[in-house]
């Protein structure tokens, strides 16, 4: 029987409600094939209220955690705090190195960035915050258009929803274009399929 | 000072993620402005298991919980069992009546038409369900292509990512188009506008 392989998301407190739990949709739909698991983790086990009020449950704390093949970290209000935490910044660079896929929505990268874990690789982060992201992370090549970013075993992406798409398509990646395309209709999604595809980089005035 | 209004999600063992967190979001962001709280809801207070396995906390039991202006119930493969239980049933007709706007996502259609809140109206629900869904309210006038229907005070969506449409939709209504707008743009969330907009419809072989 093939090994099942584990999607971990990192919480923390005032972590954004939908880059947690629109890929955590997608790839719970892939988990339903029962090659895949997902879970939560966090500093310590049990709740984690989110920057929109609502808490959620990390399963584990970094100690008695599985191992994680995709790892997900989040943005969100909690990142401003976050940055100056080496003890959770240390817990994602152990996470991401063991980790054969790591990934950001919105304002994760900055903490990948600050974690150093970004250096000499292009990225994307949330275009509403884009100044302070870039800020954390001065040796990283911040793409200032784009949807999400693939560099190696990192893939970033932009602000919120941009999660989802992101997910799809590391599922395709890891399971099949046909699997992730049937997640995507189970969902009722319309998954932009293109990394480039990015509107709100103008409406931030990012680009011309 | 004006009185803070409150969007209340509604939990219960396998509930689908997405259809729970991202009007949760939406909700969240108007929030942010003063006039809006966000809260969770369930039988007992405390931890609720996803149908994708990570947990939330439901803040409230109905008991103990304040008033609700919009109501959502979600969908998720908790709805099968759901609908068999009446004191669930009992809570949100209770809440529902006494609610401005009661909205459903995906398959918790089901939960308020067994409950007879949607006979005589006009409803849709998520695609990939919908004859199991449509055979709780044979009262209902079920709508085949519709990405969320209004019909009086309740709105109905169809599946799972729908939820975020018809959230922004109902935002539209109770705080202006230009707040519904500024939210979708901090979400990077391309927003279906036209509640006719449903190619999951044809997907699933539900109009020619």
């Amino acid at each position: 029987m093939a090994e099942v392989k584990t999607f971990g998301v990192v919480l923390f407190e005032g972590f954004e409600l939908l880059d947690v739990f629109g890929p955590l949709e997608a790839f719970g739909m892939l988990a339903h094939g029962g090659k895949w698991r997902v879970l939560t983790v966090a500093q310590r086990a049990g709740a984690v209220a989110s920057a929109q009020g609502p808490k959620a449950i990390a399963d584990f704390s970094f100690e008695d955690c599985p191992h994680i093949d995709i790892l997900l970290v989040p943005g969100g209000v909690g990142t401003r705090r976050e940055i100056a935490n080496e003890s959770l910044l240390e817990s994602i660079v152990d996470r991401a190195g063991k980790a054969e896929i790591v990934t950001s929505v919105c304002t994760g990268a900055a903490l990948l960035a600050k974690a150093g874990l970004l250096d000499g690789r292009s990225a994307t982060t949330n275009k509403f915050s884009f100044k302070w992201v870039t800020e954390q992370g001065p040796r990283v090549n911040w793409v200032k258009q784009a949807r999400w970013v693939d560099d190696g075993k990192f893939s970033t992406s932009s602000g919120v929803s941009a999660g989802i798409d992101m997910a799809l398509s590391i599922i395709a990646r890891v399971a099949g274009n046909e699997t992730a395309e049937t997640i995507a209709t189970r969902m009722e999604y319309e998954w932009h399929r293109d990394a480039a595809w990015d509107p709100f980089a103008r409406t931030h005035k990012l680009v011309d």
